[in-house]
This record gives C-alpha cells, structure tokens and sequence, in this order.
C-alpha cells in the first residue's frame, strides 16, 4: 500500500538494474556467508548486504568457503537494520516461513524470480531477505518486506541451510530468463540419423542375417524382422552409431565365413522370438 | 538403445515407486554426503547410495550436518562401483558438465524431475548420479547413465558445492507435483474486503477531509477525490486493514476537532497535488 507514495531523492537516483541485492540479516556463520556468496555466484546475483553479522566482518572463513566468490564479498556492505540495509530499495521480498501476524502476499520461489525479473527491467532495486540460520526474520525485520517468498518443500522437513535457501533462489532468478532448452539430444561431432541412413544399416543386417539362416523360418520370418525395425526406430540413433553398428554386422558375418558355421543358441540375440 | 532388451530376474522384482535414488559417487567429505542428506529430506528423496566414499563410512560428520534427515543415512548403501550401485534401476541419471565423448540425452534439471515422476509412476526404478567434489564423475561411471542432467547456472560461475547440485535437484522433484499456487495472497485471519467496504472507507475519508477544508478547492477537488481512490484501489486490502484505516480516520478527524484547525503544510499528505 505504500507504492503510491512520492518520496525523497533516495528514489531518484538511477538503480543499478543489475541484479538483486541479498540481504543476509544476522548470519551466524562466516562459512555460511561465503557458501552464499557462491550459491549467488552460480546464479548470477552480484550484490550482497550483510545486517549486523553475529561475528563481525569481514570473516576469513567467509572467503575460504566462497570457491572464486570472492569479489561478491569484497564489495558486501555492512549494515546495522534491515530499514537500513534496504532504505535504497524499492521492493523488498523476504524468504521466510508463513508469519500469522501479518498480512502480505506470497510468491513461490519460481514466481519470486519471475516479479523480480520484471522490477528489475523498469528498472526499479529489490532485496531479498534471508533471516539468520535457525531463528528467521524477527517481526520488526518482516516489516520492511512487501512480499514473502516461500520455497515448495517436503513439510515434513523444511529445515533449510542458508546457503541452500539463496540458491534455490539464485538458480531461479538465473533460470527465469534462461534459453537452455529443456530437452536436447547431445550430438557433439555427430547427428541423429535419418531413417533413410537406419533402413540401409537393417537392409544390410537382414541381408546377413538371411545369409546366416538366422531368418530361414518363413513363418515367424516377419515378425522377427518388424521386431528389430521397431528397436533401432525406439529412439533417435546417431550417424556415428550407425557406423559402429555397421562394423559390428561386418565383423560377426566375417566371423560365421571364418567359423563356416550358423551361431549357436547361446549366440542367438535376444530378439529371436517375436511371439 | 538398450530400452528393448529383456532382462533376467532383477527385473521382474517390484521397484519402489517411492523416490528416485541418489547415487553419492567417491564422496570425498563426510559433512558433504550429511548436507546433501540433509537437501535430499528438503526435497523428498528418500534414498541414497554411497560409491566408494574417500574416508570409509559410517562417517560422524554426514550425521552432524544431516540436521535431522538420520533416517536417510542410516539406510543408505555402500557400493565398490557405480555399476554395482545402478545394477537393479531402470533408468540412470548423471549430474555432468557435458562430456564430448559420449552421446546422450540431455536434461535440464526441471525436465529432467518431470522424467523421473514419469518413470517413477510406471513403475520403474530410477537413480541419478552425483560426481565427487571437484573431479566429477570418470568415463566408466558416466557409461552408466541413460541421460544426462545440466543445471542452467551462470556459465561464468558454475562450480557447484555437492549438497547444493543435489539441493536443485531435489527442489525440482518436488517441485514437479507440489500443488502450492504461485502468487498467492496471504489472508490468515482476516479477507481480502469487496469494493464497497473500500468505497465505504473512502466516503468517510471524504467527508472527514471535506470537514477539515482539505477539499476546499473545487477546481482542483475532483481530481484530488480520484487520485485518493486510484491510491486504495491499487492493491489488495483486507478488512483488517480497513478496521485500521477507519480508526486511522477517526484518529485524526479527533485531533483535528481538538486542535480546531486546519492542518499545516507539514501536515498534508503526500498526495495532495492532483497536477
């Protein structure tokens, strides 16, 4: 209810429309702090604030549990309130368990990110709370927030490291704008094989294999043969796999010539029954 | 393209249907296969597999920092090789940077926990695989896997602590079902008011400000009245808030009555210029 308010200068300074701030309030544990500098490293957040450390600052462990985090330390600020730390801010989530003293509304993480995504495009600033291991946010702390963010988890276990809980968040805000597609079949030097290229690999093996009296049975003769069309259609082969499969039909058939006999039963694939 | 094969007895045995398997593989630290216990009872995974672990196992520091998911390290299973770890699951997960030797599938984490809810239900039994620390998983062990999994993550920075790749994991499987509604409004024990009751405050305000001169402007009174009206119809209120608001307008109405004056200038509101 307060957007509709016109405030002081503080407002009319341009936001970095970079990232997020992280607002650690009251963390205990100097490891902590740099796990979360990482955790936002990995999703791409840069700004980290830190209110009224329990062990003051800066922390050695902080750094030495950041893995090349180090800069999103270097540049944290330091702060004595939460109203302090986001006085510049123009939307203030805080993740934190359901209050039942106040009234706000909640986003899932997923959606969170989405909001943010937006504020920051205006280009308008936001924090992100994160209370301090075990207790959480006090009520004085979620006073400054806006809108509450809620991670969908097993209720039967909540209990959520902080470095964890910035993660989550820092994997969606990344995600919430990523082109990565979601399924994709890895080719690297080669590709999917058209069905052309496949018919020519089960033409040769049916050919060796008619050769081999693999296929002399003429009543089961088709259903064997639509039997191993269907497993090399199942899924998308690559050229290079046709390659390799077409060097196995060359080397077995060079083995029965050598051998100048059929395959035994204990060499018999394990399509040879089509019932 | 192994999917067609008919296999011996492992097979036939009913899978779980419960919770894909996390496979921990050459996990170096014992504090790192307790928090990603700990990430697995976040998210609803249940079961875990240790391959050859660096310092042996039991470990004391895993149950330290499981913070309470015991359970889970209690039941988990010591394997020499990823092959053994994988022997009865039907289809095989791998965390990964993408390998250029292999051709594979390839997820993203959020598809990839659709996948596994789908094989999950059928039911087959599925296991995803986690690298150790630093090293990630060698080629045997990636020869294991049916698909691969990548975490869209900032490219820049995309080490990721052990706990928190299994953490984003677990989030998505759980994820992938959870009912919770994205944006949601957080009422407890008061309601979203209707417009009338809105309406209703505004009137009295308006006859309040009215009273005190406020409005005395004609020209400029229409304009005035709407900007107040835009202001409240802008978000969301409860009744809570209003019963507020109304003792709010009492409030002051009183103060004015008692001092017998119109309000200074540092008095007025922040909205009081309609231009």
């Amino acid at each position: 209810m307060t957007g509709g308010r016109r405030e002081g200068g503080a407002e009319l300074a341009p936001p970095p429309g970079e990232s997020p701030i992280i607002v650690l309030v009251r963390p205990q544990l100097g490891e902590n702090i740099g796990t979360a500098a990482r955790a936002m490293a990995n999703g791409g957040l840069f700004h980290m604030r830190i209110v009224a450390p329990r062990d003051g600052w800066p922390q050695p462990y902080a750094w030495r549990a950041a893995s090349g985090a180090d800069k999103i330390l270097d540049a944290a600020t330091i702060h004595p309130t939460v109203a302090d730390a986001v006085a510049d801010c123009h939307r203030v989530f805080a993740t934190c368990p359901r209050p039942r003293h106040i009234v706000i509304p909640v986003r899932t993480a997923r959606a969170a990110a989405e909001d943010l995504r937006e504020i920051n495009a205006r280009p308008l600033r936001a924090a992100v709370l994160f209370g301090p291991e075990r207790a959480g946010l006090d009520n004085e702390e979620m006073a400054c927030a806006d809108t509450l963010v809620r991670y969908p988890l097993n209720p039967a276990h909540m209990s959520l490291n902080l470095a964890q809980a910035v993660m989550i968040l820092a994997y969606e805000w990344w995600t919430a704008t990523e082109p990565t597609p979601a399924r994709e079949f890895m080719t690297n030097e080669t590709r999917v094989a058209n069905k052309g290229e496949v018919d020519g690999l089960l033409g040769r093996l049916m050919v060796e294999l008619d050769a081999s009296g693999f296929l002399d049975n003429q009543a089961k003769r088709a259903g064997m043969v639509r039997n191993l069309a269907h497993w090399f259609q199942r899924g998308e082969v690559t050229t290079q796999e046709l390659r390799t499969l077409h060097g196995v039909v060359t080397e077995l058939s060079r083995g029965r010539m050598r051998r100048g006999r059929k395959p035994d039963l204990d060499e018999s694939p394990p399509w040879d029954d089509p019932a």
